[in-house]
């Protein structure tokens, strides 16, 4: 896969082209085309307590195959951008066109959607790459012994941790129904937020001691990049909270009272995540407010500098003006004393000014 | 149609004079006089799964015509402002004098209003013409087998696309009622919103890169006039959302369950558009305080050099007064070595100044 | 009525002396007395669909006739200063005495109650005189086929419209019962906000205006006071929508089905209203920043003619002064070409200062 | 009573010392000790709508006497560090430790509470004193035909205007029960917060008038003691809403229907205090803009005048430094015109800058 | 236990690695290995209204013994790393993975659970040590007869109180059951916030004092501490309200009706706490406003100073600077009152400017 391509998927404050603007409403149409559109990958696991069967198929039709097995299966689709696929799913399964179309649009607000046979949620991936961070879409749908998701990209998820734990027969995943797995990943998603908020954390804590030790007008492009960031990455994070509440509210029968639990405990997850994000955001407009404070400091520090070198200097250098002066008739210029008188003069102009600002408190 | 008429459309921030104060409520006056005022145009569109027919109207009373037909009607008028016009629809297909005069008066708040056998939707079309926002209200009134829609101005819809789709027949939208088209038209301008925004989003990256470069006093007055635009746009788009959510929750037996759940997209849609609206607020607060910044930080530097300049000359400037002051009596000017000593106190002030300034990290 | 009288009416930011405070509750007493205090003028009109009648009553007593009458009586009191009167009416109409303590009090917070055989509105007239905004409190209490409205002051109010309809025989306020004559007023009061914020709007184009192109100190006091003026405003708007939310909430059986509708309408003006408010708080806001900026950006452009001036011409006033020096040994005085040389030098740095600036983008 | 005692009451933006913390709950401890500590004062007032008894207590356990008789009793007691004496009170008429906790701990937050046969109210009473604002907590018992109130100081609430109407006999407040009684003690202090607003109004608009005519720094920083102030003030006032709304949401059936309807009232009152108190919040935040702003105005001022005076003479004086320099050979000098020459050249210069400045509108 | 160990509970406003991200939920992991985690100490308190007897454990195993007592026991875990400890507990008491995982994890979001036969609360204990403020986790399992606390760390929690009174006979928390016991700890916790809250008021008060005589960076950079240190506080404190509230409306059984009184108590504290803390940020938020205002108001003293000087010596020193050309026709030299005339000038413009200057107010 072209890494110009997941450069693409960077979080974006600013939409995509909507191009699917005024087609009709359930329509599937294939937003990437040719030649940079990675191929789409479709992975079936299927478990029950006793068995696990991992296939990559070649052919969306072998999907039917799986429709009617009483085991859990979990059909990962990694790529949205072939629709023929995705509507070939919709068809096998059941999925209603509305559905799918939100599935092949990744600018989906997260939101949790329960169907008459179905329950559908949209989430964020985030992931940090090259210290930018990235955000792909993930469809979840539950039906009954069923879960599908489909990933934006290929090969960029963080299952890997469940796909290890499905394959280890005596733990609790296997054990439950398709809705603890529906559970276990929207989990896993969430628990990727705190990681991501970590490395914000470290940038921050970075930022924090670059701004007390030496602020530098890139500190403040990083705080105001910063800020952008924040307000990206908040798009994408406040929705879960009421997500998992609806989850939690919902009546759908497809999940039971026992994951409900679990779902209470991403619930407290996701408010972590928020407070997490809002204190930052506190934190950073507090950095900012600390950089503007400082830069007023060092202005009043140069001002200080130049007022004290200039208002010392200023009178004398007249008085040395004065008699610097051609005049034929200058009484003071013929005195033997009036060289050392001047000098007296001058400095004691500059020793009372210099105790003027010791006054003020100004040195 | 006049340019100038259209200019005036221009999204406003201040209302309206309201001329119809103190008119009884109910009381349809005409807004715009003669000359400037377009003609009305009503164009009449019958279909149903099997046939389709397009009418333009010479006359209103013709609209009767249609008053009785069991096929689908979209009654589309285009000009607001031949009261006459808007009260004879109001009489023929029986609508309340309240709705008929909240369709006259172009500055209605969008809302949603459920009448005994009809439903009212007030909107504003947004669209973009010579890089300025305009607004325009359209008012939908949803009866059985009936949809008559009231635009400000001829011309400037985005329907279009739903025109094509009614004119094939086998799409959706001929098959299912009139409450189908209704959510086609509202689709079609919350998707309006997308395309505003992001060109709202294109000028907002053109202006972080200008900050970024090279801010200058204009760049503030963009984002001034930004910040502008956007409390107007939200006045138009934060009611959005309470009047699609009063739609779905609405117990109107106009509105099926099947269409209900369209609303519920365009219910994420609407979230959406007032998300980013709302970052795009954040973003121009976050600009602002950025543009601030940097001017702060551009008058620090210069009044570094400043600084610097004047203190190290203004003490040796001050030296050299005084030798050029011409007492009698001034042994040092005798000295041979009166004028190489005078240099080097004269080097050895600038250059502790210049080892002081570089401490500080002024240079 | 004297003037000065008017001007005490003037929107309030601080609250008038509350003198009757620890006077037990549901006391009347004189509020303003003897010379400044203006005559209560108490005019009656009586309709029903056939019959119209206006008296302007000498006698208090008179209004007992009336109180038996089946035609739809509007009682208007201008002036509530005389306790006597008020109290009078308050026992002839059986009306609590809190809400007659209410109805003298002239700082009421804009409010609906509903009483067992009567409901009571409290609203602030606005209006603009001399190009300030002036309040005035008027009660109106709703009883079977009555309307009494009491107002602060005489002949200020916005009914003249209604008043003129009421006289012609064919229009719905005829046919339409006491509660329709409340919302009408009520109607009226809320129209005349629109004008206000117009009158508003077009200051804040002047401002926005004169902020663009000559801002000074003036303009800023000016902003101050808008945002002033503003905060006094929204006390008296924003309870108005509470209030006719809670018209259109409440069971009370004196308001009819049909009226209900039309109260609606007024709670879509009043939301119009509020958010028009907010609008241009904001409007402010943003207004003050620029100010602040532009403050800022006119500081940055003196100071870089003061840095440049200064930069120039003090290095090189430091080499005339070393010339200007009056020491017997000084090789470079005595050579032909010394003169010219000091010049190139001069010259020089000159040019290379100004390079340099150029190059800053200073110039 | 100390004046020093009564300092220590002064509106408290930090708490006190929590003397009592890790005590178990429903203990009660003497807060002040010996010397400070004033007497705890006892006044009960018996009366029904023909008679009328005040009496001084000496011995708390006269309270008994009261117990059964049929009378309203108003027991006020004023001092609340004895706490052998709240105990006493306590144990005679039954009320649960916890209340008494909250009774003798001054820093309690306005409550209402409702337990099995009592009401409890807890409120601050303010009064300004010396240009100050004092807060004292107010503890109100309501139980059949008894109200106890605890004051924290003796002999400086706000109620002797209602003890001058229960000495009359035909008042209203005679003929009602104990529920209207303690609703004009929360009327008599909620009425108190409306003096205290007024004279922070004036305080306010004196700074207004200061702020407009000479802001000093002096100035700045009683607008920071008045925003601090306010932040004190709004933790007292706050929950009064809440507290009212409270009383009469409550389903206690110590309270009739009747005395409902007056808490109405101080319902809005207290809506007006909390609206009253964020205008001039809103109000300070706007002053400090304005203070800032013209800070930055003044500098602005400042920076034209030096750099006006500075940019004119600094070219001259360097043309005149340079033809007071020594050089041998220096053809100007000797011409008869150069010294003409060069007062005309200087002259143009100082000039010409003349005119640029005014230009630039600094002039 | 170390006292590097201590320094790492700091309040933190990032968050730990989560080293259990990506384990199955209910996973027990140890979190601190081998060399700083300290021993975990068990002690259980066994009493009734007649009976007290308290064990320090050496092995979990003995737990079981107190599991079918009949009297209240309070098992006080101190240490959450050894897991295998934590779990035993667990399997002893039948206790949800989940609600070990939580315990275990010591970012925890305060909260309450009611599971089927145990409530679950998590807090944060808060103690200031070092003029530092720590954060550590407490988690309380309520069954019935039965409270297990879970520490962080050994020694370090406030409990000692509650500890003195269990092992008096007569009093309260004797009689009273399990819940009582657990509302006294959670009592407790909440009363140690107002020990904090109060030295962080302390430290407000000496900035307040350090702002208004002498601020300097530093001052600003104490502020900036402060206001982090709320935002990280903040996020302790504020989910407290919410938590009590949901143990106050909770139907769980193990809480008793006398009990749930108390907890209304703790409500009010719980709000207080919250109040205080929000007065603290706006008083902060007002302090740094304040420190900005005095810094520019120090930079307009500056400024001033400086421009009074330059601009009162930089004319007279050019007029010097005339007389001190070397031109050979300079008729002003020859004359006899040249020097006084040209004196006479200088001062006429010093007094001049002086005028200037106190009319301006700047002197």
């Amino acid at each position: 896969m072209s890494k110009n391509y997941i450069r693409n998927k960077k979080l974006k404050l600013f939409p995509d082209k909507k191009e699917n603007v005024h087609q009709p409403p359930g329509t599937l149409i294939q937003r990437i085309t040719g030649e940079t559109a990675p191929e789409t990958k479709i992975i079936v696991i299927e478990y029950d307590a006793t068995s696990y069967n991992e296939v990559i198929l070649d052919n969306i039709d072998d999907c039917t195959a799986f429709k009617h097995s009483k085991k859990i299966k979990w059909i990962n689709v990694e790529g949205i951008h072939d629709t023929a696929i995705v509507k070939k799913i919709g068809e096998i399964f059941n999925i209603h066109a509305l559905s799918l179309e939100d599935v092949i649009s990744p600018d989906q607000r997260p939101k949790f959607e329960s169907y008459d046979d179905y329950d559908m949620t949209f989430m964020k991936m985030l992931y940090e790459f090259d210290s930018k961070i990235y955000s792909e879409q993930l469809s979840i749908i539950l039906k009954d012994n069923l879960v599908i998701t489909f990933q934006e990209l290929e090969g960029k998820d963080a299952f890997d941790p469940i796909r290890q734990r499905l394959k280890q027969e005596n733990l609790k995943i296997r054990k439950f129904g398709a809705d603890y797995l529906a559970y276990s990943l929207i989990d896993c998603i969430v628990d990727a937020y705190f990681i991501i908020l970590e490395k914000i954390g470290e940038r921050l804590e970075d930022l924090d001691e670059e701004l007390i030790i030496k602020p530098t007008p890139e500190t403040l492009q990083k705080l105001y990049y910063m800020k952008r960031e924040m307000i990206a990455l908040r798009k994408s994070i406040w929705p879960i909270r009421e997500l998992i509440s609806s989850i939690e509210r919902s009546d759908s029968n497809l999940i039971t009272k026992d994951t409900q639990l679990f779902f209470r405990d991403v619930y407290d997850h996701s408010l972590r995540v928020i407070e997490t994000t809002e204190s930052y955001r506190d934190l950073v407009a507090g950095m900012m407010d600390l950089y503007m404070s400082s830069m007023s400091n060092k202005m009043n520090e140069v001002m200080k500098v130049l007022t004290i070198i200039s208002t010392i200097f200023i009178p004398v250098t007249f008085i040395a003006g004065v008699y610097g002066m051609n005049f034929k008739f200058m009484p003071e210029l013929e005195s033997p004393y009036g060289y050392a008188a001047t000098w007296a003069v001058m400095l004691a102009i500059m020793i009372s000014l210099l105790i003027y600002f010791r006054r003020k408190k100004w040195l």
